[in-house]
């Protein structure tokens, strides 16, 4: 391989120390999301393109990663589309399966393709990689891995409430400081839209969604551009400006809603939610209603939340998720789900910015002989015994001089060097060296296996 | 989702029962590569083309997947190889990337964008999931887990033994039978190409590698349909006719060598490898020298190595692997690799067929508190207070009828199910059922947590 070769855009290598450190805080999910009885599935790294297209979004569906058609399939590149530059119908012609986008959609595939061996209320949690093709940025890669917990099949409000308690026991885990979780409600939202006279909150979704970065004036003046009434645009800003306590913006809205005959059924839930959310003890989560959370993705129908980073972070969201009614399947029986994800890669950064990783990630210590071409025998019944009890240790694959063996051992960072030359093998004895002190100690050949033991 | 979808051909959906048979042998082999002191690196799904092609030959590039451009991108499409049937150019000319066809190659990427952070000699394991667009059979999937072990920078025999320790020591904590390792080596190969007078061995590579399941006598008939003299043919079949042991091979492989002027330094590399394995006592591994073997990849140079199936099974090989020495680095300095790759799905396979994963996966209990709608606090402080000791409870998402959630609690294989309704609220207590005995017990309030420690 002698030409330079790269990762791709927007993706990564991982080192073996880093890889220790994603394996602990790996850990803390997975090990969180068993203590509440979630189920852990796997899903294919590619789905059919016709389960992945129409649930997401027109944007979303154009950042996937299509795979394409092999062998005879390609022959049917649909090159007239080409030639009338419709590149998209074009793309879709060359290919009939995507890279995952999520893990919500591959879920509800999931469910449908084995609905008769399921027992509902389903919890399950998946920690897969996700790819979307996005332009990489601080935080952002086009692989990532998400880490995901659902409840489907059941629509009260508790479920919302397990799944927020899971958010708020990772990060008492991790050792995070108090975090900021949104919430809102997508009927909420549809509300709020037919006040002010559009056909679908769909339509401002983005645009809201980017209040917290451009503030409610940045939100107007971008509204502006669109064919909206003023009368519309006050009714937003007026909306977005209600402050003061959770139960306040309620009693608010409840008001404004009623006045204008709108339906009272998100702000009910929304009600009861943040009601009964006070008997879960959340110890590193603050719940706040904020109108202006829409959250892209078409799928949701109800809740909707997002977790900020902490307030020191300008990464935004940690992780978010919502209530989806009838992704899954709408009759026989309804399945509603609600569900949650984690932001690895963003918690992982913060984790290291706040020095929050343990220190010692990987107490056990390991061993280097060093390899002198002679006694092969019975060294490597000394590796072979100590293996067999999992402490960690090698032969120096070969017999080159001393001082290239000991810089391996340094740069890796073997604990300790066992040496066992001539004089040695006379003396019936072995020298075991410390690496970080230099020290050395020579020590009967008997010893050896329980001396080693008692170190590691 | 109201249509019928499923996963696309060739890969599959884990249940929560597969994935911990799954974790259990993926934790057999990634303790014992720690326990060899390989360090663990992880690479990107997807790879530029430039980086993968060209390594593993051409049949092998074409089972690639490769992605599809996105954005504008696709406007490169070569529409002119269309037209003129260079499916294979159109193809090139709309994708960049690929998924991963095996581990050697990104880790040969790896090791040429990060030398100088890297100290040889470089043990490294990779287990990731790996694509190749095959028709899929059994044991034979799309999308498949592998799991390799490679040593990078020695060219030292002692490397190939310890890659072959390593399926020793996994084999043999798996319980499995004792299994055939067919060696041979791509120099001795060459020389037999030279006796056939052909210009390379890759030539008949993947006719040779039908032996084991066509015979000697298929392989004949297959190259008597080949431009080939029927003394070239006779050498091969005398050749591969060999019996005897190890040894004994050996000695007629040199005699033939020596008396047509052919190198004899893939025999003495053999030669040296076989005696010094008697240090090495495996005991779950023989060692068979097969001339026979010559392993498809095109980046092979010297050892080659392939592990047999237990004799009942017909499913193939469950591990190979082999030295590259010219893949990573061929000069300043020379980066000889060495590295085996196991199997995963079909030894997999072949635990279950044998009966062979531990009996109890999961020794840890699980409990479901029912909802009666009622003391949700006290209940959901019981719930935390034994998450936070790491035990699997949950509550009842919903108060449903009590037959609902004791059938859900039976299906999801619950342990225990505790009952906190009115009459127990009344009496302070609460009553403890086991699931699968039917027997229950009422006991007071104070101890419910020392209890269900006491059963954890």
């Amino acid at each position: 391989m002698s030409q330079k070769h790269n990762t791709p855009k927007g993706t990564r290598d991982f080192s073996s120390l880093e890889l220790k450190k994603r394996e602990y805080l790996l850990n803390v999910l997975k090990n969180c999301f068993k203590s509440f009885n979630f189920q852990e599935i796997q899903t294919p790294s590619f789905e059919n393109l016709t389960t992945l297209t129409g649930k997401y979004g027109d944007d979303e569906d154009n950042l996937m990663f299509k795979i394409l058609s092999s062998g005879d399939k390609i022959k049917k590149a649909d090159i007239n589309a080409f030639k009338n530059n419709k590149l998209s119908k074009f793309s879709n012609s060359l290919s009939d399966k995507a890279l995952r986008y999520d893990l919500t959609v591959p879920l509800s595939r999931f469910i449908s393709q084995n609905l008769n061996d399921i027992s509902f209320p389903f919890k399950r949690f998946q920690t897969q990689l996700v790819w979307r093709a996005e332009r990489p940025q601080k935080g952002r890669y086009r692989e990532f891995l998400q880490c995901d917990v659902d409840i489907i099949g059941e629509s009260n409000i508790l479920n919302e409430l397990e799944c927020i308690k899971v958010y708020d026991s990772v990060f008492n885990k991790l050792g995070l400081p108090k975090v900021d979780l949104r919430i809102n409600n997508r009927q909420i939202l549809e509300g709020i839209s037919k006040l002010m006279k559009l056909d679908s909150v769909i339509e401002i979704a983005s645009v809201l969604d980017k209040t917290d970065k451009i503030g409610i004036d940045g939100v107007m003046k971008e509204l502006k551009n669109r064919d909206l009434s003023d009368e519309s645009i006050n009714q937003l800003k007026y909306l977005l400006n209600i402050g003061g306590t959770n139960q306040e913006k309620i009693k608010n809205l409840r008001k404004l809603f009623n006045s204008k005959n709108i339906s009272l059924n998100g702000v009910d839930l929304l009600d009861k939610l943040i009601d009964t959310s006070q008997k879960f003890n959340f110890s590193n989560i603050n719940i706040n209603i904020d109108l202006s959370l829409a959250r892209g993705l078409s799928y949701y129908t109800g809740t909707i939340i997002e977790v900020s980073s902490p307030k020191e972070f300008s990464i935004g969201s940690i992780g978010g998720g919502g209530r989806y009614d009838d992704l899954v399947q709408k009759n026989n029986p309804k399945l509603s789900g609600f569900g949650i994800s984690f932001g690895f890669d963003r918690i992982f950064m913060i984790l290291e910015e706040l020095k929050l990783f343990p220190n010692e990630l990987d107490s056990s210590k390991s061993f280097l002989f060093l390899n002198f071409g002679l006694e092969l025998d019975s060294i490597l019944s000394y590796v072979n015994q100590l293996r067999e009890k999992n402490i960690t240790c090698e032969l120096y694959p070969a017999n080159a001089k001393i001082k290239k063996q000991l810089d391996y051992a340094n740069q890796k960072g073997i604990d300790y060097v066992i040496i066992i030359g001539d004089e040695e093998v006379k003396s019936n004895s072995f020298k075991l060296k410390e690496m970080k002190s230099g020290n050395q100690s020579s020590i009967d050949i008997s010893n050896l296996l329980s001396e080693i033991e008692s170190l590691n």
